[in-house]
């Protein structure tokens, strides 16, 4: 045996963020939670700011209480920034969705580069953003350079350089890739996509609050982002979107709203963008969702990045030493990177059954989270997760296959 | 004097829907809340199906919840379509902001009539529905043509036809003037529009809760609206947009998402729009956001959209009846249509130290909105407003510019 949970419960011990476990509300503390990658869990610092916004700023301060938020997307923008993205305040807002803010970012980020026709993409990538790219495409009468991504590895330079000439207005790039968790390097792609001329708009989505991001030292253009895995701000909470300052002046948002002009209560006749990064909110922000955001940045940045990183690191690499040793055997592959340095904080593994597994994992109170057709995917959320709770949930998953429990349950069962 | 606090209170003892003030969260009985449609007050109702997001679904449920979320963006738009909108079933989705689903809707509508090259807009339309089709007609090539309405008065048929011909593929209309509550005839314009052969985009911020809406019974082809003002789900709460049933095949959504696809944990390769309403739908959805519109709906249904309608034009009838005999003689203007039926739930009066006032009035307790540059906007929000204290307010208004107290306010001061 490669490790044991005595050598696990020792490295808890010696854990030094082994505090912020007790920041999160776990009203189920026999619940092995691995999929802090798709909804984190709430910090008891969001709970408490949720219900002051319902309580003393909706309920009782109601539309007075607008003086406090209508700055809130930008300060959130900022705290976000600062303690995750790697931006100087004044580029990050928090406002709309992912889908929402990727469209206005490869929108603005494609008239940067009116003349070039190319748009480099992962077909890899989260259906929302091929999707979404392929729909920008076909409207603006543009071509797609599919990448030669591979599916658990991800996407290599020599891979990238293939489709990268001076046709290419954008690469639009997952920095963390959804399904293997492949984790690319920020700088070395931004300037190689730099060297012909075109831009990166980067989805920091399985990214931001697992990796140590930093935007302005890599130069980068756009990132846009989701705050309910690592970030832990709520279901479907409000997105981000980064613009590095040099380019502001000449980003348009395709879908302007009075959130976005620079003077929003004077409603004037036309649209007079603010020089900065609030010219891409739209309309009113949902404040829950804000809030939110801001409230769990406050919970994470105390520990910090990098310990969440290093944790994050270890937890995977736990997992895999497991997998190696109990489930390699079981008929198991590993479909991740195995370089730590080319991984995030997720780690997905391949087997034929794995759908009828996530479901046998739910009744034994282990939560991973299932991807068609064949992966288990985990998601050891450093900010609230145990070495120990990666032990007993593999120990969990090898017992029941080799039980064949798995072997009993329908494959019709709810996925999510 | 036209009508006495004793006939106030006389009024509120007899509200067939006096009962629905004591569904609301009102922690300052003291204050006369006349903002409400800017942001609504919370439910009693709301404020519980909230914390039960946050502590039973979010903390405790984690991602299995996605079981109930996934469809309730589907579940809350047929609960609003039924309670608000005169929509059958799966024509309403509740997902994104106003100005993304707006610019969904008048995008895909626009493809609906790829010849014609002429939008027809309200240069009195709130700001963002103005920003954004200029932005849209500007990337199309296309032109506005912009309609002569009346800043108090609204909309005319006579203007309206001046504007349409064969040349326009759509109008988008406010059903409910943000400035003025001028409220248009659903039917009469919707067919007025549909005789030339266009479509209509209609914005019912101001409309949804406060008047009837027949929208299926109109013929009405693509509506949007947000929910923070009469329907009370919240600050920046999720929008909905309605598309009617026999449009969608043709609707394509210029910003697909993986929550549009037709099987969307399936991840394909190609996008694959659901065949209803749902393919209007983005990326994932803020739950605290679907979930306020959901228990909004439900705290209103049971009054009914016709009582509330009663309700708030008697209010407003009131407002204009004091106006009259106070405020008028003071230099004050209805700044709305004086004819209800042509009226939706808030009235604005115009006086040129109308920003003082506001400011004034809130030293006071009562708290109304101001929108430059000499309108006090008023809106006695029907479900949660009493005739006593529309009186009071009024009361509070004619005696604090009698005493000239405005005059001593700064006019610097914050504007919400």
């Amino acid at each position: 045996v490669v490790v044991t949970r005595e050598d696990c419960l020792a490295r808890d011990a010696q854990d030094p963020i082994a505090w912020l476990r007790a920041e999160f509300a776990i009203p189920d503390p026999g619940v092995i939670y691995l999929d802090g990658n798709s909804l984190g869990r709430p910090s008891n610092k969001t709970l408490a700011r949720l219900e002051h916004v319902l309580h003393e700023q909706w309920a009782a301060g109601l539309v007075e209480s607008w003086d406090d938020w209508i700055t809130l997307p930008l300060r959130a923008g900022d705290a976000l920034g600062g303690a995750f993205l790697g931006a100087a305040p004044g580029q990050v807002v928090v406002c709309d969705g992912v889908t929402t803010n990727l469209f206005k970012a490869i929108r603005a980020a494609l008239e940067l580069r009116p003349g070039r026709r190319v748009i480099v993409a992962d077909p890899d990538d989260f259906p929302t953003d091929r999707y979404l790219i392929a729909e920008i495409a076909r409207d603006r009468g543009l071509t797609i350079r599919w990448l030669s991504s591979d599916i658990d590895e991800g996407l290599t330079p020599a891979a990238l350089a293939e489709a990268l000439d001076d046709e290419v207005a954008l690469a639009c790039l997952s920095l963390v890739a959804y399904r293997s968790g492949a984790f690319l390097d920020l700088a070395a792609v931004t300037e190689q996509v730099h060297d012909v001329g075109a831009l990166v708009v980067w989805d920091l989505c399985h990214a931001v609050g697992a990796v140590p991001i930093a935007l302005d030292a890599a130069g980068a253009d756009l990132a846009v982002g989701c705050t309910y895995k690592y970030v832990n701000a709520g279901p479907g909470a409000t997105g981000f979107l980064y613009a590095a300052s040099g380019l502001h002046a000449d980003l348009r948002n395709p879908m302007p709203g009075w959130m976005g002009q620079t003077r929003q209560f004077a409603m004037g006749p036309t649209y007079d963008p603010d020089p900065g990064v609030r010219r891409f909110m739209t309309g009113s922000t949902p404040m829950l969702g804000v809030a939110g955001v801001d409230s769990a940045v406050e919970t994470l940045a105390p520990a910090g990045i990098e310990a969440l990183r290093t944790k994050g690191v270890a937890l995977t690499e736990l997992l895999i030493a497991l997998h190696d040793a109990w489930l390699a055997p079981l008929g198991f592959r590993l479909a991740s990177p195995r370089d730590a340095a080319r991984r995030g904080s997720h780690v997905s593994l391949e087997h034929p059954q794995a759908l009828a597994m996530s479901q046998a994992l739910r009744r034994h109170g282990v939560v991973p989270d299932y991807r068609v057709p064949d992966r288990l995917r985990l998601g050891p959320a450093p900010a609230y997760t145990r070495f120990v709770d990666v032990y007993d949930a593999m120990l969990v998953l090898r017992d029941l296959v080799l039980a064949g429990e798995h072997l009993a349950v329908p494959e019709d069962g709810t996925v999510t």
